[in-house]
């Protein structure tokens, strides 16, 4: 029986999991992202994963048939490798992957995919109707999709396509994003940014009051999600972030024409009907094209790993056989 | 010898070339698009079309290989029709295209496109470095845009992928689209739309002093760039135009990856430095992608004709014999 493996490569943690050909998971392996001295310590631990999870499985890396991997960015998809992951030191520079898995595997089947692109692979491998055209946004520490068109899954030339955090939003661009420019999506509704977003608005409204500990250095959008109803202020907050968010699903819709969005990421995980009715609800008015369904995904946490293994699985498409 | 027929179905004209297999176009015809009082007629006038182009080239037209169309929309590409068109009569409803096409030269290889995708597969076929990734963005009575991404012509499921207009760029929606909703890219953008716009901002800034006709019925687009750089407010709405175009074209950018952007359609070409420039200026400060080319069209009015004949000669991609 042929074995598949799947990476998911985060800037704070990196797992890898072994499955057969029906993606059933054998086993799974979970460990630190290497914070450098240089990407070689974080190829290594990535080939150490895949080690322990193929012993864990009871399976040899010789018998594993193909590799996928949903991975931070920026990659550098010629060389298959990524290439100063904005989210660990400047030190680690080039992170080598597909070479050194694909010698680890011995197949020449490694597919390297950004982690939003994984999240759409593999939302339209488990879907029930595996549609052609569709969306996977993550809203956590930072925003991102993966789409279908046509039944082709888009990657751009750089891997690019669908970094649509930072479209521009705001107009008058009153939040700058860790990107250095003014008025980005994320820079309003990633985890990160909530909480300086609900600074701001606060210091615009002068005097208002509210139960948000805004001053504490551990303030959180978990405090902002957790008062709302109960406090004026922290609904606003939200009421406003729903708000930038169904603009960036507008424009998403707009651009790809989906039939189904899913909607992933922690800032969604945790807080599923804060986060999506908004996004139904605006984009009813918004949306010229379709109104597609939105949905949030089925997989969870696992939608980058369990994207790499249907990637591994499926030629990097996400496409089953029907 | 193969021949291969374009056409070009606008509101207003319709076009069809015929052209050999190097897209030398041998014969035009061009005549207004019949207001109904069904769709027949104007199925009628787009077969008299082709067959006058073909008369004039020699051709007859079961020596016609193929055939592409870039029409207004909405299409329904499954069935090869136009499905009641936004700017014909109610009364036209559906418009058979590639049946009877089909039936006429006795080819199944009939191509319809919406006209924005029919502009981009125009563009990849005469382009020099014919790209993978490209766009082609029309702003015109509307916007639209037609998108090439990892060197496949985008549709969607309904021909409504790249359906750029109705972005939403303006958070505060101050201005309402053709379509209903509010705050598009084209409400502010389109050449139907400067001239409210610009009565609009003169509203916002009570006393303004201009040598634009505003209360004119006949106040147009025109009026606005021809006074700009000698009219204070002229130039301040141009400026303004300026930057909705750049913020939908930085979402495009950030939604595609495009390597080159090509602009077209009658605002563009009227008036190409003053619609280039702000969007080359701004998106510089705004993109987080790789910043694209902006270049104009270089196929001017008969970008959507010549579209349609790449479209016959490559099955519908644009994509050229390296």
């Amino acid at each position: 029986m042929p074995y598949y493996v799947g990476v998911d490569l985060g800037a704070t943690n990196l797992r890898a999991a072994v499955a057969n050909d029906d993606a059933t998971v054998l086993a799974t392996d979970k460990r630190p992202t290497p914070r450098g001295p240089t990407g070689i310590q974080v190829t290594e631990a990535v080939l150490d994963a895949v080690r322990a999870a193929c012993e864990d499985a009871g399976v040899t890396p010789a018998e594993v048939r193909a590799a996928g991997i949903g991975s931070i960015g920026p990659l550098d998809l010629a060389e298959g490798t990524i290439d100063g992951p904005a989210n660990l030191p400047d030190s680690v520079g080039t992170v080598p992957l597909v070479g050194p898995i694909s010698n680890l595997i011995d197949s020449e089947r490694v597919h390297l995919h950004n982690d939003t692109v994984a999240g759409v692979i593999g939302e339209r491998f488990h879907a029930d109707s595996n549609p052609d055209d569709m969306a996977y946004v993550t809203i956590s520490s930072g925003i991102g999709a993966g789409v279908a068109v046509d039944g082709e899954v888009l990657e751009g030339w750089d891997g690019n396509a669908g970094e649509l955090g930072h479209m521009l939003v705001d107009p008058q661009g009153r939040r700058t994003c860790g990107c250095g420019r003014d008025g980005h999506w994320e820079a309003y509704c990633s985890g990160n940014n909530i909480p300086e977003y609900a600074r701001m608005l606060a210091e615009e409204d002068r005097g208002v009051e509210t139960a948000l500990p805004l001053d504490d250095a551990d303030f959180s959008a978990k405090h902002v999600f957790e008062h709302a109803g109960t406090d004026e202020f922290a609904s606003h907050v939200v009421d406003q972030v729903g708000f930038w968010n169904a603009m960036g699903v507008t424009n998403l819709v707009q651009s790809y024409a989906p039939l189904v969005v899913y909607v992933g990421g922690a800032v969604a995980l945790n807080n599923p009907d804060q986060v999506l009715a908004p996004i139904r609800e605006y984009i009813d008015e918004s949306v010229f094209n379709n109104v597609p369904e939105i949905r949030l995904t089925s997989l969870g946490d696992d939608v980058v790993l369990h994207g790499a293994v249907a990637s591994a699985i499926t030629g990097g498409t996400g496409e089953r056989t029907r």
